[in-house]
């Protein structure tokens, strides 16, 4: 993937998935959204970055959230935004997918943000595209979320600091997760000492191992001397019938609640990347605690789009001219 | 709730209802008001006052017309708007309203505008937002509907000038109408002479006359020697199907027709805030006609909603220097 | 429609359909979205043209690909943009249609798009309008679609560069496209040497013939030849069940194959408005294939719909300046 996502300097021109990516390039896009967080905390929270450049959102799963943090994104990095929300019902009047990209490309559209339900989607349309146009996963299937992840990096490194020494237990639904898979990539690429997923074995994938991660079906046996917990959200909708477990049953053995956070490093912070279901994957006590950091991803999340969406238009030398 | 509308030097911080405040503050609103009319006026129908704020238009209940306002609003002071339509089912996905409060703080908006068919959902979120952020109340149940009062407040003093001298007469459902609570505090408050409220026994609230205003069931009766007559709007949608009028019976009881204009002052201004249900509660030609200020109450509402975003936002002081 | 598409000086006021401009004011179009046509291919894609000016999109009809490609021409002009997606049976709720126009001319909108079932709809509107206000047909009915035509003008001239010695073929269901008679009130002011339409009898209009066209039942017979091959779309949706062919003997009958483009010159340019029926009006291989112009076709629509804007809002002699 690799080949696709970096430009014959090795710079960044699509963003699909965290795994391939060099370490360096990550801490990239982590320093670039460190230099435009600020931005987003001043009164008046735009640059010029991308002024002129036309961003489409083309969700084919509905998402408000994930677009909204887009769209605020790309304001206040003063580019024009089109949302298209896809179902696949109204597409299907006879416009294939590739008919849709090249007239997006003959608007002279910039960047395209692509959420789908098939793994592999903005991979595809980033192969098919003009050369012209950019691509970022806003998560594909059950493949990468690759935003998701390095805003939690972004969430890690703030409050951590260095990566290495680091134990992070990523709690819940394994297999269904992009946003595990893209977060173990993440995770393994920079570096920390140990990566733990948490889950029945029904929800973890057979052979994650081989990614160097430790399984754990305990939940409690699992956060033991962790740093950084990351809850899952409990995804019924992505489930075969016969995975999904009672919502009791799975609060009992892998919610995240006070009794069990006490058993943690007292430091350990806990993370989720929404929207919660309070009282299935984790308590609403734990969820509004001190040691969670969940808001505090969301707004790293701006700051993280900004900066993917920027690196893939060329646009952040210009950023030290402009500020 | 002025303690939770104003700050602690009596600024307005969140415009939530027209009950308890300060005549002063709505004189400023309408005086606010009045320094941005000229703007949407002109060519260029845009100041920067509001230039990198990010406003978001929150509708749990559907309405076209009052979201666009709002939105050509903030866009004519320069900020930028996210459009969210929520009905309950969607947001019922697990997500609480206070998650998506915490949700949008997170992304460093600015102010929220709220519609909901709840009585008292904007000063809920209200006292639970975070410092930062203020909210206006785009209409809550049966409670409130600042900006109608106040556009209406602005569209009136337009007309005559003083507002000590008037009789106001408001006609049709007032029971259900936050329209006519909002305009009955409002009227009091400027401390016009007289306010009426006419309409059958069974759409006027109990005790209403406590409030200082006068309750009369015949129309004819009712606007005789008024100023200003302010028709509502027939909801029936609103009501319980029991008090449900026919239309043509309320139209021959209660409809503003130009025979009935014709026995009142010669310069009564006819007032409704839209939309016009024509031949229920007003005659076509009545709302046509002469007398009718229905048009200039739409444009004095894009004034009025510029000038309470950019008060609650603190942005008014700039105005000076940009114009 | 002549005297109320131009304003008293000659000047194009409201774009409402081809039949009746003079050739001048064609050309001017066509000349003025030449000079814009490299905004669209900078960096920086934006002038200040429509600074400050409201452009509302009133779409009756459902048609993503069209609002699109006006919403990105006005925010290429810098134009603030409203949407509005009106299904009959919504805006049925009591508000008449000069209702709604009345209501945006007061909150001083400049611009209104209309797409609409009704062909005479976007006329109706330019009859009824305040005189500030500008209307663009965005497709009436059967009736006309004058900027798709003119898109296709700007095609054919930058192709072929001079009108006069070009033969033009439009193939398919005239009777039911307003694509179709816009182009074809376009060519003949033009000047064209010939104008053809190819199709049954029974999606030929009866007295098409008395317009200067010339009537072609055979696909091949037709295509000889010509210089411009226009395809439509078919449109089951706007015909009656009797006239609907089958998809498979429609296309086999008149389908453009390359089997039959062999037949036609070798410079003969293959257009067609889109979205592409791939196999039905249009085999794959001709849409994808050298002489196929259809993306083309897209591209120049922005910017003659940037040109037609700008014009109707006399927006383009600052454009000298701005350059």
């Amino acid at each position: 993937m690799n080949t696709i996502q970096l430009d014959h300097q090795g710079r960044l021109k699509h963003f699909l998935g965290i795994e391939g990516l060099p370490k360096a390039l990550l801490i990239e896009i982590l320093d670039t959204a460190t230099s435009l967080m600020s931005v987003t905390e001043q009164t008046v929270k735009k640059v010029p970055l991308l002024r002129g450049k036309t961003i489409v959102n083309l969700f084919f799963e509905p998402s408000t959230r994930t677009r909204t943090t887009f769209e605020l994104a790309a304001k206040r990095l003063s580019a024009d935004v089109l949302n298209f929300n896809i179902n696949t019902s109204s597409s299907s009047k006879g416009e294939t997918l590739i008919d849709m990209l090249r007239n997006l490309e003959a608007m002279h559209c910039d960047l395209f943000v692509v959420r789908h339900a098939a793994g592999g989607a903005a991979h595809f349309m980033a192969q098919h595209v003009a050369p012209h146009i950019s691509i970022i996963n806003a998560g594909d299937g059950r493949h990468e979320h690759p935003t998701q992840a390095m805003l939690d990096m972004y969430t890690i490194r703030q409050y951590k600091g260095d990566f290495s020494p680091l134990r992070v237990a990523i709690v819940g639904d394994i297999l269904h997760s992009r946003v595990a898979r893209s977060n173990i990539h993440a995770l393994m690429t920079l570096g920390v000492a140990e990566v733990r997923v948490i889950g029945p074995n029904t929800l973890i994938p057979k052979g994650i191992a081989t990614l160097g991660v430790k399984v754990f079906n305990r939940l409690k046996e699992g956060l033991r001397n962790v740093d950084v917990i990351l809850m899952l959200r409990l995804q019924r909708e992505r489930m075969q019938a016969a995975l999904i477990p009672s919502v009791h049953e799975y609060f009992q053995y892998y919610g995240l609640t006070e009794a069990i956070l006490e058993t943690t490093h007292s430091d350990a912070i806990v993370m989720h990347p929404g929207p919660i279901n309070r009282g299935v994957e984790i308590d609403s006590s734990v969820a509004n605690g001190e040691r969670s950091v969940i808001l505090q991803q969301v707004s790293n999340g701006i700051a993280i789009r900004m900066a993917v969406m920027a690196m893939t238009l060329k646009a952040i030398p210009e950023l030290k001219d402009t500020r």
